[in-house]
């Protein structure tokens, strides 16, 4: 009886929680959200037809700021995806800030959208400044959620794990602090921030063609 | 044969039903109402970009709703999750709990939408008793849902499982009553009833993260 | 490694497919429709608010057509948990299988919005009878998945599972005839049809709570 | 020690990542996807209602573009789910890789609008080819996704599964070139382009009807 209960026991320890509804719901949130911008983009009435291509690239605005925010729900899936990954259950703590990084993150579509409509107009510092605010939260809230099950060796999935977890915390500052100067120069330079973030999304996008190729001709080599 | 059925039964006994799409479809429909509450915030148009800070912060009743909503369906997580965690299957009784635990839940969009749009109005009243009256009612479904469990052992996860079950049934229950007498505040002062579920929520959501600084630190000072 | 290899096999024979995705996939899909229906619900704009609660009981067909469409789809959740539960695994047929009953049930929305504008119009037959038509469809496709699961024992979870998945199937043919029947009462008599899923629907939301609350005392008068 | 790490070991190589998240972020996403079209079906007004059969008839657009991408994404969620089984976990490119299948599939639901909206009006041709081109570069991208799996031993299920992966790939390339060839007709002839997609979507849709038909035949001859 002992030897079962320790062989695979349901994490039940007083207010532990298990790990796989932290990974379903983020993965549900995170899902939606990155689902839910292309909602933003509007089709040209056909009106406009005639110059259905002009009138599309004239809503490039649209189109880079979804392009952004997707990249952004994207990386928050992959951090978050990897810590987890080092941990074994969670607690309530772990569980509110979990929805603490999932509240600011499906603010996303609101605020992308407000920032698209806003670009090139007067509200323009407000709003692009308001969007990256919310990225430098976002990220912070993650970190903090990394640090905490990091802190705490009976959510982490072995004796290496938690070290693990308080490294890639570690690691993730920079970024972290990156976003937050990136915010305050959205209030003074909208535009500047937003092809920033426009080039940083464009790199997280098109790397991985270019990894999967040498890496796979490193393979072909190889074998 | 029989010790092959014990290792790892499939969950088949008449009517029984496995656990994990209950937890699935709670995580799928839980993630889908938290993240489509974002769609009810509209961005200002351009013609009022000049002012752009003052129309949002125009806005606070939609961000004072949503804020709510929010936290109402993640505590609706938190404890669908501490809940499921004890059990080992379902049966159809549980699944249909479990649904009807939803469909409240499920309301919310909309009746945030009505209270906020609402809020200020002659028919406040009506709007904010009927969100009232949905968080009474869907934490009184949760209650159903948990205690049933609780009172069937071959639900489960084990012996002490189902006691645990009705002991968070009955620690609810103060909860599920303070919801209800909101309800009947918000019939007569709905104002009054609106600061006290954001007053709640806001300790909610800021509550974790002094939560992981204080148990941070204790971890820092004993490893 | 012969030993290793019958312990847990990844379902890899030729054309197998996993169960996880099946469920996973299908979980995903009937929490969003059952999710979005409550985006047809409409608040009333605020020149009504002085008659809100008139405002809102002038939309009951709404309420109406929401009820039943939520409660078809909790019933599909059901049976689809129900159905896995006696699986092993898929394959491409039983795949696409679970795709068309997808297809079917993802039109609600759209089709319960068509039914509730045009209560009480002149389109009221057409729309009823498209409305009904959908639910016998998509109930005849979730048959036909049962069944084709039930007459392949490489997909059934052992050497019971695939004769409880052919009798579930022939019990639920009674339903899928009796939708089939009322599609056509539909066409002609709409009200009376519309009456008739009401009342199911009612009824499958209200029984359970009367069947927890008996089973609850029995489970008391016993322990 | 060295037992249990072998028993069942969390995927913690360097930079390795667990499949499950993998599959249920992609699960997550391809469902709302596939649900999220519905959204564009739209109700014809109730002025309209006494020629209902007559105005939902004349928006065979809509429902032809909604079918197409309907199978479009089903059919990327049973490859998807073919290669992941095939799998044992994933990495940081893979990662990658998969959310760039996902932005593609993800821009469906607006590409699918513009074709519909703008079919036998004057831009047809730009966007029907901007439809073509989607599914082309969706097609290409998780082509990617099961090469670069099909190339890294340390990621496949076992020894066969990397062969297996890159049979895939190939068999694949035929139909990422008729998509490609396909985007092209659709640019000159993008009635043609949207009556082939129509055509290959209702063979998709029907198909399983009939194997399963024959399938249970043979089934019932042979039991």
């Amino acid at each position: 009886m002992a030897a079962h209960s320790t062989a695979s026991p349901p994490p039940r320890r007083a207010g532990l929680l298990p790990k796989n509804r932290l990974e379903a719901f983020a993965d549900g949130v995170l899902a939606i959200v990155i689902t839910l911008l292309v909602l933003e983009l509007k089709v040209p009435p056909v009106e406009e037809t005639s110059e259905l291509w002009h009138a599309l690239t004239g809503e490039w605005r649209e189109y880079a700021g979804y392009l952004i925010s997707f990249v952004f729900v994207g990386g928050v899936w992959i951090a978050h995806s990897g810590a987890t990954n080092l941990m074994e259950r969670g607690d309530p703590v772990l569980y509110r800030l979990n929805l603490l990084v999932l509240f600011f993150v499906s603010l996303l579509p609101f605020l992308t959208s407000l920032m698209t409509t806003h670009l090139g107009e007067e509200g323009e510092h407000v709003a692009v400044a308001l969007y990256g605010l919310n990225l430098f939260v976002a990220s912070a809230m993650l970190n903090a959620f990394i640090r905490y099950a990091g802190h705490h060796p009976d959510l982490a999935a072995d004796d290496l794990a938690d070290d693990e977890l308080r490294e890639i915390e570690r690691r993730r500052r920079g970024l972290v602090v990156g976003l937050g100067l990136s915010a305050v120069v959205a209030l003074l330079l909208p535009d500047l921030a937003v092809g920033l973030y426009l080039l940083v999304a464009l790199t997280f996008i098109v790397a991985p063609l270019f990894l999967a190729r040498r890496s796979r001709r490193s393979w072909d080599g190889n074998g």
